[in-house]
C-alpha cells in the first residue's frame, strides 16, 4: 500500500474531484449524506431550476435546464450498499484512492458516484460551449435505489406524471460495461416477480404414514413441473423467463416427525412476452391441478421495460463507439434498476455507466480514466440530441 | 379434581401399589432412579439370581430363577420420557394418581412402568403355585430405551451373546393394545434406516440463473422418484416399506438468491422384504441415474424383526383370549422397540402391555384394571410355557 492519502483535488480532473467528494461522503441508503447538495450548488451555478422532492427518509432531487423542446434526463442514486466491515478493505470505503495503477476505490466508485460525476461536468462542459442549447437537460437523483426503492425515483416519476411533465429521453448511470468501459448498454430489464408458497399437509410420525400428508411428497411433481415449465422462449432482447426457487424448507429437525407445512419462496425474472398476470394465472393452475392445499402471496418486484429502438438508442450507440472506438453490445441482462420507474413515463431508457464487476463488494473499483471516457460518451450524446 | 392425593399403598392390589411406586420415581432416561432396585429387591425375596449390568451412565438388570429348561424372558424399561411442563399435566406427573373412574395418572402409567408391575405380581403368583417351576424365567429391564437406546437392552443382549445365555421366548411390555387392553399383540416391528443427503449445486443470483446450478431444482425429480419408488409390497406380516422426507432446506432466506446446498432428511420404514443393504444401494443408484452431485449419510437405526408363529405367539394368543374374551390381533405396526435387539439371540418375541393412546404425552394414563388384566394374561402364559 504504496499511498493511502486520499487524492488532493487540486491535482484531479473534474470528475474525479467531483467523485471522489461524492465518495468522501458515507451515503448508506437511504441517506444522502449531503451529496445531493453537492451536486445541487454545481448545477444550479449552471443555471438549472432545481426541486427537492423528499419523500419519507429518502432525499430526491429534480433539476431542469432549458424551456422548450425534448428533455434528455440523467437518472441515477446518491446512496451506496453497505461496506461491510471496512478491514477487509485493502483502501478505506469512504476514503477514496486512486492508486499507481490509475485505479479510483472506494464504495460508490462503480455504483454510481462515479457516473454522477461524469453526467455533472458533462453537463457543465456542454453548457459551457452551448449556453443557449434547444431541448432541456434534467437531473433525477435520489437516494434510495438500493433500498426499498419506494420513496425514491418511483415516487419522483410519479410526481412527474402528475405534473404532466415530459420526459423523452433518460441516461441511467448504472454501471453497464462489463469488461471494458462503454461494451454493453443496457437497453431493458426483466420483470421480477417474487412467490412465497406455503404447501399444507398434515403431520404426523413417520412410522404411521397413512395417518399423515407429507407435504413434501405432495409438493414435489407441481413443484418438478413449475421448475421444467417453459414459460416463454424469450425474444431478440430478452432470454427465456426464468423461475428460481431460492428457499425450501419444512421439518423442525426431528428425523420421526412427517412435518405438516412446506415453505418455499420462488422467483421469476421474465421477459416482455408474458405479463406478471400471465406468469401468476399459469403458476396456479400447476398448483392446483397437482390437487395442493396450498397459499400463495406474489411480490411484483418490477415489470420489466425494453427501449428496442429510438434517437437515445442509436445516439449511445454511435457516441460510445466514436470515444471508446469499438460498438457496443445491447443488453437487458441482471437485476432490476430504476429503469424500469422512468420507462413507464413513455420515455426512452438507457443504461450506461462503468464495469460492473467489484459492485456491491468489498474493494469496489474503477479505472479512474473510464470516468473520464463516460464523461466524455455523455457529452457527446447531449451535443447529439440536443443541439 | 376431587382427589389429588397419592393413593395410600395398603388400600391397593399388588399390582397397582407396585405401579405407583415405580411411578414416584422421576427416571427420566438414562436415569433409573432407584426402579431398578425396588424390582430386584422383590425378585431377590423370590430367589432370583441379580447380575447388575450398568453400562456407561445407563442401569441395566437381568435376573433369572431356575436351572434347566427353556428361558422365558420378561423384558421392559424403567425409563420414561420427559413430562413436559408439570403445569400442562392435570395431576402431577410423578405422583400417580387413581381417580374416581379406576384411572391410574402419571408419567410411565402406560409407559412402562405399568407393565413392570404386572410383569413382577404374575411372576410372584406363579412361583408361590409352582416353587419348583420347570425351565427358567428372566427379567431383562434397562434405563435407557426412549433414549440412545445402545447402552442398554443392546448392550445386555451383547453380554448374553458373549456368555452363551440362551433366550427361548420373550414378552416385552410395550403398550401394544389400541382401544381395548390386549386388543394387539405386536409379534415384530419394521425395520428403520435414516438417511442425511446434501445436495451441492452452486450458489448464484437469480438474475443469473446460467451462472448458477440450483441445488433444489437439480434433485427435484430424483426425490420425486424416491417418493414414488415402490421399494417392496410388504407381506403377511408387513405393510410395504414407506420412505418419508422429514426435512427438507436450502436458502438462507434471500429471496434473491439461488441456494448453494440443499440439506434432506429422509426416513425408511422397511419390511422384512428388503434388507438395509438393499435400500442404501437402490437409493443411491436413483440419486446417481438423475446425475447429482451429493454426499449421503445412512443411519441404521433398527432392523425388522418377526415372529411369526411358535409356541410363544400361540401361548399369548390363547392366553389373552382366555383373559380378556376376545381374540388378540397381530400387528408389527408402529415405531421401533427394543425386541429388535433381543430377537438378535434367535429368541420369539412378541409385545404385550397396556393402551398405548396416551403415551409419550402430558395426562399418560391407563386403566388401573388393566394392569391387573395385563398380569393376569402374563401369569398364564408363564403357565401355559414353563409348566
Amino acid at each position: 500500500m504504496p499511498d493511502t492519502t486520499t487524492p488532493d483535488s487540486a491535482s484531479l480532473s473534474p470528475t474525479l474531484a467531483l467523485a471522489c467528494e461524492l465518495m468522501r461522503r458515507p451515503s448508506v441508503t437511504p441517506d444522502d449524506a449531503g451529496c445531493q447538495d453537492v451536486i445541487a450548488m454545481r448545477l444550479e451555478r449552471l443555471g438549472f431550476h432545481l426541486e427537492r422532492l423528499p419523500f419519507g427518509d429518502v432525499e430526491n432531487l429534480w433539476a431542469v435546464r432549458g424551456h422548450h423542446g425534448p428533455v434528455l434526463a440523467f437518472a441515477g442514486h446518491t446512496d451506496v450498499v453497505p461496506s461491510g466491515p471496512e478491514v477487509r478493505w485493502q483502501h478505506p470505503p469512504f476514503s477514496p484512492h486512486i492508486d499507481a495503477e490509475g485505479m479510483l476505490w472506494g464504495r460508490g466508485a462503480a455504483d454510481m458516484k462515479g457516473s454522477l460525476a461524469a453526467m455533472v461536468t458533462a453537463v457543465e462542459r456542454f453548457v459551457a460551449t452551448h449556453p443557449e442549447h434547444p431541448g432541456k437537460i434534467a437531473f433525477l437523483i435520489t437516494s434510495d435505489e438500493e433500498g426499498p426503492a419506494i420513496d425514491g425515483t418511483r415516487a419522483v416519476v410519479e410526481h412527474l406524471r402528475e405534473q404532466h411533465d415530459r420526459l423523452d429521453y433518460c441516461i441511467v448511470g448504472e454501471p453497464s460495461s462489463t469488461t471494458r468501459i462503454g461494451d454493453t448498454i443496457k437497453n431493458g430489464r426483466r420483470g421480477s416477480l417474487g412467490g412465497v408458497l406455503h404447501v399444507k399437509g398434515t403431520q404426523g410420525h413417520v412410522a404411521y404414514p397413512h395417518m399423515a400428508r407429507n407435504p413434501i411428497h405432495e409438493a414435489m411433481p407441481a413443484l418438478d413441473a413449475l421448475v421444467s415449465e417453459c414459460w416463454d422462449s424469450g425474444n431478440d432482447h430478452f432470454p427465456a423467463t426464468s423461475f428460481q426457487i431460492s428457499n425450501i424448507r419444512a421439518g423442525g429437525g426431528a428425523t420421526n416427525v412427517i412435518p405438516g407445512e412446506l415453505d418455499i419462496i420462488f422467483n421469476f425474472r421474465y421477459s416482455t412476452e408474458v405479463t406478471h398476470e400471465q406468469l401468476q394465472e399459469r403458476t396456479e393452475a400447476i398448483l392446483t391441478s397437482y390437487g395442493l392445499d396450498y397459499r400463495l402471496e406474489w411480490t411484483l418486484n418490477g415489470e420489466p421495460f425494453l427501449t428496442d429502438h429510438g434517437e437515445l438508442i442509436d445516439a449511445t450507440i454511435a457516441c460510445t463507439e466514436d470515444v471508446v472506438g469499438r460498438r457496443p453490445q445491447l443488453s437487458t441482462a441482471g437485476g432490476t434498476s430504476d429503469g424500469r420507474f422512468i420507462a413507464s413515463l413513455g420515455s426512452q431508457v438507457v443504461e450506461l455507466g462503468p464495469l460492473n464487476a467489484t459492485i456491491h463488494q468489498v474493494d469496489e473499483r474503477v479505472r479512474a480514466d473510464d470516468l473520464e471516457r463516460l464523461s466524455d460518451i455523455y457529452e457527446a450524446i447531449l451535443s447529439r440530441l440536443l443541439v
